[in-house]
Formats: C-alpha cells, structure tokens, sequence
C-alpha cells in the first residue's frame, strides 16, 4: 500500500481519488456526469470528439505543476449551450495543443506548517498564483517544466528525495487505477509527480456555473422552483439537501403567511368591535389609575392608554389561538413533508442503500492539528476528555449567563433611561418617553444579539476544539449543538424576558419591588405585554434578517476578499490590469473559503424557531419569515456560486442533527405558545370574566374587574407623586392592573379569589392546549406516512428486480462453470430459469 | 406454473412448499435445523446412518395417504438425547422398513364447503383419524393402499379426475424442486398423489417438543431464562418474539416491583408519623362531621375514619411521586431496552435485511369467504367500503357508551345498596356497610369486565371481518386496534370514574347532587378516594389475572377438548382403550386450534396499563405483575406446547403494532400519573397547607384546613338526619371536606379562595409534571442508543465483507469468462484481486 493511507496524515477524500478503486465520488462522478451531460451514456463510450481535462496540482514548496490530461470519448455534443461554450475560444483555458478545452482544474491548497506560515504569509497566494499561471503557461507553450529555475523549490525538492520511490509507486498505482476506471490518461511530457501532503482541495470547475448562475442565483426567478438536481451536480448531496429544504421550508412558509395575515386582517376588522378597548377608550368610564413611576410620574387617565388598547387586539383576539394550533399542525406538517421530499430526494439521487461513514480526519486545518496532536498522545481516554467536558459545560453556563445579564443589563437601562426622562422638564421628551425608551432598548438589543452571536460562534468552536471528537460528523454535530443553545438562548432571551417575566414582578402600589436600589421593575402598558412582546419580535426578525444575514453574508466576503486583495502588495491600477490578465480559475483562487453550511442552516432554524415559537404574539411572523426567505434563497445561491469557492462536493443522506433541532423547536413551541395565549395574552381573564363574573354575560365591565383599588394615603413614604394635582383634582382611590382584595376588605391588597381562579383557568388552559395540540400533531405524523407511496413502491419493485438479475447472473456464472469444466460449450441447458416471483 | 398458483384459493405458504422454488420456510429449515442439531452442516453432507422424515398428506375426500420418505444423511449422532430417542423402539412410528424414524408428519385438514361440513361434522375427525392410522398401518405392513376399499373415496377421486393431469405436473415440478434443494427423494410405493385445496396445514413435529416441555414449559424452571432460539426454532420468529417480549417485560418488572414495594413499605413505616392522620385518630380533636346520606344518616365522629386514613398513608405518601416519575422512566427504559433486544435478536435470527411481505390471503376460514365474496365482487372501491366504516365507528362507540353504561349502572348498584343498608334496623349490616358495597361492588365490575371482555373481543372481530381488509397484516391491526379500544375502555373506565369523578360532582351539605331522583352521588372517604382505586386496582388485577387468564387459559381449551371427544360417539371405555393406541400425532390432531398471539399480547398490554397509567395510586402493581407474568410465561408455554396443535411458523421482525401501543400507552401514563397525584391524592393540599397556610410551617391543622363549615338549620327541608341527636349532643355546626367559604360569611358556601389557590397549584403541578418527566423521558430515549453497539459494529463489518466477497466473486468470474473465451486455462491472473478496504 501507499504511504499516504495514514488517515491522520492524509486527506480522506484525496487519498480515495489517488488510490483509484474507491474513485467513486470526488471526481469520478463529476467527470462521468460531464459525460452524461453531453449525451455519453458512459465514459467508456467509444468514438467522437475528445475533451480533456486538466488535472492540476500545486504543491506546497515545490511547485512542479502535473497536467493530466484525462481524455473521455465522448459523442457530438447534444446541448446548444455547452457547444457554445465549447467553441468560444475565450471561454476558458486549453491544451497546449489549443483545441482541448480544459474543463476542470484541480488545485491542492497545502497547509503550512505554523512556523512558515508568519514568515510567508504575504507571499504566499501570489506565490500560488504565480505556479498556476506557470503551469497553464506551460501547457500553451510545450516548454518543459521550469522546476530548476527557483532555488527554493529545488531545494524543497531535494529534501523531500527520500520520498520518491514511494511516490513514484503510488503514481504508478494510480495511473492504474485511473485506467481501470475507464479513463484514457494520457501523460503530459511522460512525467507525472505527485507531492501529496495535507491538503485542502478546492475544485475549479468552468462548467455548468454558468447555468446556474442565470437559472438559480438570480432574483429575477424567485417565483420558480430551485434546479435542484443541477444544484446537487454541481455542489454535491449535502448542499443539495440544505436548498432542497430550504425550498420546502418556504414553500410550506406560503400557507402560513397567508393564514397569518387573515388572522391579522381579523384583528383589523374586529378593533372597532372589541368592547375593553372600546371601555378604555370610553371618556365617560373616567378612571384614575395610580403612576407609573415613584415621585416624578403622577396619577393618570385610563382613556390615554387607548391608543395601545386598540393596538394589542390586532394580536390579541381569539383568532390568535386558532393560529397557534394551527401552527403547531403546520410544524407537524412541514417535519412530515420534508421527510418525504427528503426520501424522494434519496430515491432519486440514488442514496437509499447509502451509509454515512466515520470519517476520521477533517477538512479544517485547526482540526488537522488537533488529530496529530491526537497521535502524540495515542488514544485518549475518558479521563482525558473529562476536563474538557467539564469546561465546555462551564463556559457554556457562563455564557447563558451572560446572555441573561445581557437582557437584565437592557432591562436597567430601560428603568433608569425612562426614570430620566419622567425627571427632565423637557414636555417634548416626557411625550415620547414610551416611544424613545422601546426604540432605543429594541435597537440595543439587537445590536448586543448580532455582536454576541458572533462571539458565541467562535465560543462554541472553540469548546468543541478541546473536547477532540473522534469522527468529523461528531465534530460537527458538538458544534451545532453548542452553537444552537449559545444562539438560541442569545436570540430568544429578551423575548422569553418580555413574554413571560415583564410586568409579573412589580409588586403593586403601596409595595413595589425595587432593583439595586431605587428602580422600579417595569411595567407593561395596560393591555399587557403582548404588544411590546409584539413590537420586540418584529424588531429581532427584520433586523436579524436584514442586517446580520443579508449585509454580513454580502458584506464581509466583499471586505475579506479587499483585504486579502490589499495584502498582495500591489497599487489599484496594477491590480485592475493583473485582474483583467486573470484566468477564470485564477480569479476565483481568490474567492473566500467555503465555512460549511452550518451558519445557514442555524439562522433558518433561529427564524422558524421565531415563526412557531412565539407565533401566538405575532401572526405576521410567517409573512417576515417568507418575505427573507424568497430573498435568502437567491442570496445563498449568489453567494455559493461567485462569491465563495466552489465546496468540496459531500455526501449526505439527510440534513442531520438540524432535523432534531427542527423537531424539538416544534415540541417545545406547543408548551410556549400556551404559555403564550395563557399568561401573555389576555384571553383566559376575559373568558373567565364574560363565563364566571360578568353579569349579563357580555364583556361589559371586563375593564373594570381586572382594575384594583389602591387607597392614596396607603402609599409608601417618600413614593408618593410629587405633582398629585396634575389631572386637577385630588386622588383619594387609584387603580392599579392586578387582581387583588380592596383597600377596605379584611386582607387589604391580598391576592383576591378571582386571581388564583383565573390563574386556575390559565393552567388549565395550558394542560389542555398542550394535550390536544400533541395529540393532533402525532395524529397528522401518523397520517402521513414517511415514505411516498410511488417511492416505497418502486423501492420494492427494484428490489425484486435486483433478485431476479442476481438469479440470472448465478445461473449464467454457473452455466459458464458448467461449460468451462466439460469443455462442451454446445451442452443444453438442463435447467431453464424459471425464478419468477410469484403475483401475489 | 401450476393450477394451484391462485393466491385466494391458495394456502401461501402450502404453496411456497409445493412449488419449492420458494422451500425457504415452511419445512426447509426445519430439515435443515433437524439436520444441523445432528451435527450436520448441511442436508448434503454425504455418508453416515440416514434419518427419514415422514410427509404425510390427507386429503379432503381422498384418503390417499403419500408418504416422501425423504431421506438426509447425516454424521452419527452426537447428542444422547437424540440418540435415545432414536434408539427407543416406543418413542415414534416408523417407516415400513422398521428402522428409519419419522421425525415429521405433515398432515393437511381440509376446509370443507359449508353444505357438506354440517352434516359430516360428526365423522370429519373420525375419518381424518382412520385416515391417519391407516397411512401408519400401510407403511408398516407394506401393504397397497387400500383405496379401492372405500366407496366414499373412490367416488371422489372419480370427480376429481380431471384435474389429474394438472396434479402430474405439479407432482413433478414438486419432486424436482426438492431434488432442487438437496433433498433426496425416495418414493414409496413408487407414486405419489397432491391432492391440494384450501387447506389449513398442521404439523405434529415429533422432535424437540420434549426438550421445549423440560426446559421450557415447566413451572420448575421459572427463574431460568427462556431458552429463545429453541423457541423459534419450533415455533418461529413471531412466537419466538412474543416470548422474548414477555421475558424482558417481566425481567424489567423485577426493578419496579423492588422499588414498588419500597415505597409500599415506606409508607408502612412512617404511618405513625403521619401527622394528618395522627390529628384525625387524636380523641381531642371532636370533630363533628356532616351526614354522609339524606335522613337515615346521621352526624359522625371525624376519629372513627381513623383506620381509613392510616390506610390511605400507606399508598399516599410522598414516595408515591418519586415512584411514579420512576415508573415513567421505567416505562421510557423499557421501550428501549426491548428495542435493544429486539435488534440483536433480529441479527441473531438472520431477520435484518428481512422485508415483510403483503400476503393477501388469510389463514382463517372466515376470511377465505371473504376473500372468496371479495372475488366475486371485484376489487372494492371506498365507496364500499364506506358503509363498513360508519358501521364499525357507530358500533365502536355505542359499545364505548355501553362500558360508561355499565359503570354508571354499578355506581347506582352502589348508591342504592348502600341506602338500603343504612335503612335497615340491623346493626351487624350497618357497621358492615362500607366493607359489604365495596367488596360486592368491585367483584360486579370484576364480573362485568370479564363477561364484556368476550363479547368486545367477538364484536371487534366482527366489525374487522365487515370491512374486508385487503393483507393479511392489515387485518390483523385493525383487529388489535379495535379489541384494544373496546378491552381498554372496559378495563379502565371504572377505575378512571373512581380516580378522576367518584366525589367530585357530590356538591355539598345543603345542596347535594341528586341522580335519577333521590339518589346522592356516593362521596369518598374522608382520606380522598386514593384508597378506593387502589382496592378497586387490586381486585381488577388479581380478579383478571387469576380468573381470566389463567383458569380462562387452561380451562377453556380443557373443556372444548372433552366436548370434541363427546362429539365422536364413543363411550368412556372405548374411549380409554381407544387412547392407548392412539399415536403421538393421532392425538396431537385432536388439540384446540392456535387462535394467534393476539389474546396473549392484549393481556399483557392490559396489564402493562395497570402497571403504567395508575402506578401513582397503587405501588404494588408491578410486583402483582411480576407474580402473575412469571407464572404466565409458564403457562403460555405449557398451552402451546401441549394444548394446542403446533402453530404455523411465521416469520416477523417485530412485534407489530403491539409496540405502538405500548409507546402510547407510556406517554399517556405520564399525564395520567400526573393527575392522579394532583387530583385524586392529597399531595397538593399538603404542600400548600404547609407552605402556604401552616401558621409554624408543619402540618399541624392540616385536616382542620381541609374542612369546611355548615350550619345545619341551612338543610333542604326532608334531608336533615333523622336522628340528630345521634351522637348525645345537639349539633349546631358540622364539617365536611371541602373548601368553601364559612355560613357566616358575605357569599356562605362558595368555593373559598383556598380551593381556587389549591386548584391552581394542582394544575401547575400536571404541567410541571408532564413536562419533566417527558424531557427526562426523551433523554433516556436519546442516551440509550437503538441498536446496541457491538450488533451495528457486526452489522457493518458484514457489510463490508460482503462487498469484498461480491468483488471477488466479480473477479473470478470474469476469469472465468476470460478463461472460457481464450479456452486457455493456465493464463495467469493479470489483476490481482487488491481490493482490501481502507482501516480507517
């Protein structure tokens, strides 16, 4: 065997195209789809045209440039376009011959050794752009290779000389192999070496992009369906899937939108009809409630909270229930209906009978290092691991901490900035207090949530480094792991704060509860939080979506891709006329690296944990969600296609651990939104009031049940208001939002029976939402089965096709056998084949 | 292909081992097994002594007797056992010769058309048997068979004579397909005649049944693991799997019941701590308590329920809660540890890559006139089928509503029986009221249970039959699915009454519920109804399980058994002298038919819900359920091995729908455990008394919080006791168990605010519990892998060398074709087979 079979040492993928028999996936099914794409039934195929392609390889020191041309006969060409692209001389580089148009162009990367690395990291793109150009230089003019001109490649030549019988003897093996598979290798000036060291492989293909390019990663087609199988040719199973879904995804996010907008539309239409918002905007009602703030706020009048009475129907109605069981359903639904698509998927790209093998080593340089790091030490034990463990879990608690101290720190500054504000004298300022206080916190907020997430990326990375998974798909999944909690809990504690915790722990007047000091814990305006809840979502998704997705995924690669332009040492013009001299795969040599696709996925899982979450507070949710979605499609596909370079091509059979995220979200979607409905929203204590209290039955009076008294002179010393006079009579009795016995009763200001009976119908109603709601749910995942039928079908039909043929070749083998050993090839056969299944 | 290919009309697996392509089930590997437990590795192996197999075939109306000694030549016996049974001249019949053992006797009994059956039924077994002795009698003899003797068979086979050619060519396929498989054929007699129809098929192996009886079927060997393999071997995968299920089941039940009876004995322990129960049995406290009927009840002392409530401790203490979040993750461990044992039983048993296939035909005679009609008619389109389906859903819910009818009717029993003792003058009956409903009570339901059990089973049977499913398999669910509703409501409805309604709907003194006149709805005892369920739990299991199962299981087929016998006109004596001489497989032929797994299965499924969804109330369930499965495997096994005739074989990779039952049955336990500790346990009002209420934090005054206060001149006129002054002094005021507010408050006798505050403590509780123990129940599920770990290494090692051997097999027989083309066979191998896959 090879010397380059170590898997610590070698790049899995690149020692499976080296050794030839396990040519299966990185080059050979690019190769024969580029076959197929012409109308070639296989490579193998004889006679026609010859395309070529290049095969290139850039070593680390040695820059000895190896051009394989691997010619495929091929039949004429079948597709207007590529026979465009064909003959348009320019459209890419040839053979030195100038006829064969080089197709693919495969370049090695290789990964300096640290030390090296500071000392040449200036040079050392250009250096690999120099041995590119060389080497296609070289294949124009037929001149032999220039190895002996640079005396630092020499001199990396001859230090690397012990190695040359073993390459020359995996060369030899996989010139073997090549030609086993199919392929005529023709050899460029009768010499091939080969540096194989630890590499990163970065494919050039010139082929196909173009389509891609016009029918995919264009705005102008977001109405269409994605070009799914080309996406998969082209970038391979994996990333295949991650459109695939992402297409269902938005599809199934149709319905939702749609549904989401009645519903708002319904609150609309109802707002005028909805009888506490009509009490509270009622002048004649002239209720005093109690301030707001210690000393500088004063008493005022309910009808001012009018405006956001009104305001909180448009979500908070009973149509908002209906959408949230409906939501839980169309979670359900979508689990189901990406399972079948994932199948189809699978059917069709032929990865049923597929398994996910534990690959030992890892694309990532970091992860290189950890692996030979790994080999020093052997193999390492349980209790190697455990202080690794042990502190991934603490920085990771320290980290939602922080997350939490994060909100709270939001929190102060919206108490003491509003506090401020009630103090200053400026009537301008004190009208916009609520108005200032929400924008500025929200906008806080969100700053502090795209600052931190990209912290905790790097956090979660880190922490995954030092636990030292064994297989890459292990690493991979700690990884989303650790990001998922980091980010989730980043992005949805402020709204979790806002949901379930503001406004619950204000104690009442006469006995508030104060923070560090002298804040007051804040408030939600008078019918409830779900409006800032409301408010703080749409903030969170539209910023989240505008400015972390879209102007980082577009910007950063731009600013990365200036800097690293910058670094090259050369002034603007210089660097245009280079530019213009550039060979396609020159220029994208130049492109970001591929990260993986896990920062899309976990900002579409952060979104749908955003749309079915909190959906009861926020029917237009799914619209925002559809709205990005149409736009992120196209993004990405800009993004992979030009901005980026071409991935390495990953098999995959589903979407992996992101489908177990996506399936507990909507497990626990179901409990929170009956949370939701029950405590946030007003429902239940206008249900219990208009079935247990109200006395004609309607919802006259509701306004007033949830209002307490509270007795002025009951205020603690030094909180009452300052101004008592401002509504221009003296308060004796204020009210307050809480449900509590009255000034004069037995048990002044004590929980009151009908708060621990609505309390009692909020829990109840939250058992039998989450009851139902799973039982539905289960219902509809039993409904739909995993397998399209027409897949199982065929699944089965291909089975017993396969048995029969499986039959036949035995019975063929044997009749052979049966021939060779009687040396009478004219012998009848004695048994004919009657292995037909039976037409049950 | 043969006449007989006619699935419906077809016994599928008959026909599988007629036409031999597809001998791989039926008798094949039970030729090989045999042969294997010889020391043979295969039928083939040549030399040695030679074991015949008897084939035995009796036909409908023909009584021509074929004997296929087929013969397998085997090593000499390794095993004793086997060699004894050989040598024995009494153990079994044997061939003419007098010297090849039979080891197997297939006989077929045939369906007959219905007009013939009435009139024959009394001579159908009577001339199978004739037909049996006389097969033995003529192999013995050596004489020519008889078959010109019978009138009756000659004037058959007349009729049945043009179907001869037909029969001549399956005979030869027939013979040739097992030539085919390597079994050598000796024909007696030279000839042999298939007369094959529907036929229900029997085998009377006469091998390995006494070691199954030894060491499997014996109450001796209880604390012995079952010897599975053997137990597959005889009975196949599907019996194989039910026994491997019931084993793990019970040996999983062995933790609970410990821990069961821990907590079970923790309460016995702490019962004199108990200070609720101390202050009820304290004489200080003179409590006196309202009249527990209308009139001829009077006022009662709180301290004479003294008993009760030590009693209730014993099954309501604090342990109760841990144990049923154990339970739940017994339950959660319990699926998985199956599922582990199921895969590797599946390995073990080849099953892995085993598909189940559709089999349209059933074995059942019902079902082949179904089928049969179904022919007639064509294929049934939904609008046939619809008719059917509203049926079974009316039917299924009338009979849900006749189980609620019948509860409600033993409630009134109840009610009625219960004021009809108070009645009565006799003071024996009177201070035996309590004992005497009780106890009559829980063995009506017991009764009814039993009796409706039966009925449901005939009626869920029925209404499958009326909706003609199209397989086999499906059938059998929509079977299970319907029994399992109609059994489960019956078994649970009156427990669920007592647990969640029994002394919830009484109202209260002064306004009593009322039912069909004058009946007031039956109250609790003053220590909740805790104590009720666990009795009414208690005589349910042991009742059915006693009762039901067991003299159910071996008296029923006992008594069939000896009406068969009556029904051939035969005198005792006869009788007697005639069994003597009966052979093994005569006898045998006379055993109640398998009815399937189905009842076995929804005993324990039953029992599995008693030990699950009401464990809170009643620790002791599982050690109930582990007594009773450790005499049931038993007993099982006694049944199938000498009770009823030898199953057919069936081939299964799981136990079906049984296992969704189970999944479901543990999810709904743990919102039923929830409540039953929050509603029908005082759990809750302990902790918010002691938290909430307790003036020093202890439960001092808990029983007097519990009570609420009334004024007994506020009685509905005609339901004030008749004997006031029953307890030696006038009573003013009595107590009852409620929380209500006091008569001399604003709103006398409305729920107090405590109830309201319990109540929502209570709700909390469900929902806190719930979703807990659902987390924790997913995270045993997540932690605990499906596949247990060596089997997927073994698995995937196979996998891979399976591939290497396909390669090889691919390389020799491209030699081969090389070899054979060239007719060169001396040419070396150019390619040397390199295929070693990578040791990653």
């Amino acid at each position: 065997m090879c010397h380059l079979h170590n898997p610590h040492l070698q790049n899995k993928h690149l020692f499976d195209f080296v050794n030839g028999d396990k040519l299966n996936y990185n080059i050979y099914p690019l190769l024969s789809l580029w076959a197929r794409d012409r109308g070639l039934a296989r490579p193998k195929a004889r006679g026609g045209r010859e395309y070529t392609c290049l095969l290139l390889m850039i070593c680390q020191h040695v820059s000895i440039k190896t051009t394989i041309p691997l010619s495929l006969s091929s039949q004429p060409l079948n597709s207007l376009k590529s026979d465009e692209a064909a003959s348009g001389p320019k459209q890419g580089p040839t053979f030195q011959d100038g006829q064969r148009r080089v197709d693919y162009v495969l370049t090695y990367h290789v990964q300096k050794p640290q030390s090296v690395r500071r000392k040449t990291s200036r040079f050392a793109d250009y250096r690999i752009l120099r041995s590119l150009r060389r080497s296609l230089s070289m294949m124009r003019s037929g001149d032999t290779p220039p190895s002996k001109e640079d005396p630092e490649i020499a001199a990396h030549k001859h230090r690397l000389d012990y190695h040359e019988d073993d390459k020359r003897f995996c060369q030899t093996e996989f010139e073997d192999n090549l030609r086993e598979m199919g392929l005529e290798l023709e050899k460029d000036e009768g010499r091939i070496n080969l540096f194989i060291h630890k590499v990163t492989m970065l494919f050039y293909p010139l082929l196909s992009r173009q389509i891609l390019y016009e029918e995919w990663a264009s705005y102008s087609v977001f109405y269409k369906y994605q070009p799914i199988g080309l996406i998969r040719k082209y970038f391979g199973e994996k990333i295949g899937l991650y459109f695939a879904w992402l297409g269902v995804y938005t599809q199934m996010l149709i319905p939702a939108a749609i549904v989401g907008v009645i519903v708002f539309l319904y609150g609309c239409a109802t707002v005028d009809n909805d009888i506490p918002s009509m009490e509270i905007c009622d002048p004649r009602n002239n209720i005093t409630m109690c301030p707001l703030c210690d000393r500088a706020c004063s008493y005022w009048k309910l009808k001012t909270a009018c405006g956001t009475a009104r305001a909180s129907h448009l979500f908070d109605n009973p149509a908002t229930v209906f959408f949230s069981i409906f939501m839980a359903l169309w979670a359900a639904m979508f689990m189901e209906h990406w399972k079948r698509r994932q199948m189809r998927l699978n059917y069709i790209w032929d990865l049923t009978g597929f398994e996910e093998e534990e690959v030992c080593s890892y694309f990532s340089p970091d992860y290189v290092l950890i692996t030979l790091f790994q080999d020093k030490k052997g193999k390492l034990t349980c209790t190697d691991r455990a202080p690794a463990y042990m502190m991934g879990l603490f920085i990771m608690l320290l980290m939602v901490g922080v997350t939490f101290a994060v909100v709270f720190g939001v929190i102060l500054y919206r108490i003491s900035i509003r506090a401020a504000l009630h103090m200053s004298s400026n009537p301008t300022a004190r009208s916009n207090i609520r108005a200032t206080v929400k924008g500025t916190a929200a906008v806080i907020n969100l700053v502090i949530i795209i600052v931190m997430d990209e912290v905790y990326g790097a956090v979660a990375r880190w922490l995954t480094l030092l636990e030292v998974p064994k297989t890459d798909k292990s690493f991979e999944e700690r990884l989303i792991i650790k990001t998922f909690v980091l980010k989730f809990a980043n992005a949805f504690s402020p709204i979790v704060y806002l949901a379930f915790f503001r406004g619950r722990m204000v104690g009442r007047p006469g006995d508030y509860v104060y923070v560090i000091g002298s804040y007051r814990m804040e408030e939600c305006a008078h019918a409830g939080c779900l409006m800032e809840l409301c408010i703080q979502l749409c903030i969170t998704m539209l910023g989240k979506q505008l400015i972390q997705n879209n102007l980082f995924e577009i910007g950063i690669p731009k600013i990365k891709k200036l800097i690293r332009r910058r670094k090259s040492d050369m002034d603007s013009q210089q660097q245009q006329d280079y530019n213009m001299t550039l060979q396609r795969h020159e220029k994208d040599h130049f492109l970001g690296p591929f990260v993986g696709l896990s920062p899309e996925y976990m900002e579409m899982i952060i979104q749908f944990g955003m749309v079915t979450l909190f959906v009861a507070s926020f029917p237009l949710a799914p619209l925002f969600a559809l709205l990005n979605n149409i736009i992120e499609i196209r993004l990405d596909a800009k993004k992979f296609v030009t901005e980026v370079r071409r991935p390495i091509a990953a098999r995959a059979k589903d979407i992996g651990i992101w489908y177990n995220l996506l399936r507990g979200l909507s497990k626990v979607a179901v409990i929170v939104n009956a949370f939701v409905i029950s405590f946030t929203s007003d429902f239940i204590p206008r249900l219990v009031y208009q079935y247990m209290y109200s006395p004609d039955g309607s919802m006259h009076g509701f306004v007033n049940h949830t209002l307490s008294y509270f007795n002025v002179s009951d205020f603690q010393t030094g909180t009452a208001p300052l101004q008592p006079m401002h509504l221009g009579y003296e308060v004796q009795i204020c009210r307050y939002k809480d449900y509590r016995e009255t000034p004069w009763s037995n048990t002044p200001y004590d929980l009151s029976k009908e708060f621990w009976a609505i309390l009692a119908c909020r829990l109840a109603f939250v058992i039998v939402f989450q009851n139902v709601v799973m039982l539905m749910s289960d219902f509809v995942d039993w409904l739909i089965p995993d397998i399209p039928k027409d897949i199982s079908l065929q699944i089965h039909k291909e089975k017993i096709l396969m048995v029969e043929l499986f039959m036949k070749e035995e019975e063929g083998k044997k009749l052979l056998r049966d021939n060779h050993t009687n040396q009478s090839p004219f012998q009848p056969r004695s048994r004919p084949a009657s292995h037909t299944p039976s037409n049950c």
